[in-house]
């Protein structure tokens, strides 16, 4: 803890690691973290790491150095976020997820469970790295994997075990392996029959009701 | 440990919680798990749970709240399985598993490394959460992705890679993005010539062994 | 600590746990690891393992008993090698990869973030269990399936999300669902731009400067 320094009204396990120290060779400095953090058992943060108020993060979870990551942000059990990504606020990812070096994801996005992030276009090679960039409010499904360098456009679905290999447009659903366009956001339907409109605009059910309280 | 009970020749490691309370907003109730247990570092245990005789758990393991699980439970390393889900005798996870919310999963069952199972057919979208329904004796491969709310059938086979977007009929082996179904599951050769029969009526070789015995 | 010996010049985290003990019925052997091991937080090493020098762990990495494992060997966070496998010198693999038993792993080869590897052509079968074979200087990338038994050929690349169901031909790049040949490793070119030939007679940037200095 001696290179961290945690917001007011936070809650950390036993056996968290904050500020601890990565073998690359950088200047350190302390992790700074918001207010009202819920930080669970095992987890790891890296020094030279600023994140907003209400983090939550599940079990054996780690995050690297040098991230730079928004309010509101979730990352659940045994999910890792690699070092020099840019994280916006209201980000969720989920169990199981890998989040590459210098990938970009802004507010909103939501990672399910599974889905891997690649940053190395010919591994392996330092030079090339570059991750994807997630735009405001896109949802990538469980288990897909994103190249290096993509960008999956604003408020857009990605289907699950999706491999995507070229840029999706924004208000897009794409699915399959290479991941193609299917439909609009806007015009997808409940399978179940539950809900009556799934995405308004692109965005979700949560969010419009969260946005209507 | 306040909130978990453990039957009598239970064997658990140390940096284990069990009872954990979850983030959620319900009553909770004792944890209570069968005789026999051995549960192995790093393994969570929320409360609210139940679980038979003779579990065992890798290294970092997550089993959330509201889980009413059999006898015999295996689940491996860095696997989780998320709340609300039913889970039948005889039942083994592998690694890096991600099981979602209100999933069924019936008798021996077996799920191969890195399978990722969904519940939410737009995400995000509290309403609608439905797991998949695994069914009695059906073996999913490794790596493979379940979509919300699809029926495996009982004694099937789902190929490594896969990804099942419709229900898969009893007693077949499917595979594919999107998996079709390929033939019998009696049908299936070793591709190595070291047993003869596969399956028969749907039983692994393990498990007629088993039998045998 | 007990069934353990590491090397000279090694620096271990809290919450490790060296020669851990199997539930397999085996003659237990003292696990021995070579100088300058970094073994991080959560790490679990069984009993039975021969590593050499310069091991690398991430966190909450698992590494189960009669494994025989080389120099330089880096494993990151959330990845597990389970028992019985051969892996030569300079080997890295990354996050949340599961090694199956049994599998076999030549110098040189990188496991990108998210591959699963399998060994059982028909599950459950405890007697054909077969691991693949990846040979010198091979690449899997992310999320990769291999299965059972399948042999990846020297200096080979294959590509993301990739499910690989037959052997992988030396110096060639495979991608898809099943992966197929897609071209020679040589003639693979940077989508960035960045690099001017990615490969040379296999041989990826990073291994070139190495060998220059």
């Amino acid at each position: 803890m001696r290179n961290a320094i945690v917001g007011e009204g936070s809650q950390i396990d036993e056996n968290v690691l904050l500020g601890y120290p990565t073998g690359r060779k950088i200047e350190i400095i302390k992790t700074v973290i918001g207010a009202r953090a819920r930080i669970r058992s095992n987890t790891v943060i890296y020094t030279n790491v600023v994140i907003g108020d209400d983090l939550e993060t599940g079990h054996n979870v780690v995050i690297r150095e040098e991230n730079v990551i928004g309010d509101g942000f979730c990352v659940w059990n045994n999910s890792a976020v690699d070092y020099g990504c840019r994280i916006g606020n209201g980000v969720r990812i989920h169990n199981n997820v890998y989040v590459a070096q210098y990938t970009v994801i802004e507010d909103d996005v939501f990672l399910a469970p599974g889905v891997i992030i690649a940053n190395d276009p010919h591994p392996i090679c330092a030079k090339c790295m570059r991750g994807p960039t997630i735009k405001k409010g896109a949802r990538i499904g469980v288990n897909a994997t994103l190249l290096p360098g993509i960008i999956v456009g604003e408020y857009s679905l990605v289907g699950a075990g999706s491999v995507v290999t070229v840029d999706v447009p924004s208000h897009t659903v794409v699915y399959g392996v290479p991941a193609r366009p299917a439909k609009a956001i806007d015009e997808l339907e409940c399978p179940l029959n539950l809900v009556d409109r799934p995405y308004l605009e692109g965005r979700d059910v949560r969010t419009r009701e969260r946005k209507a309280m």
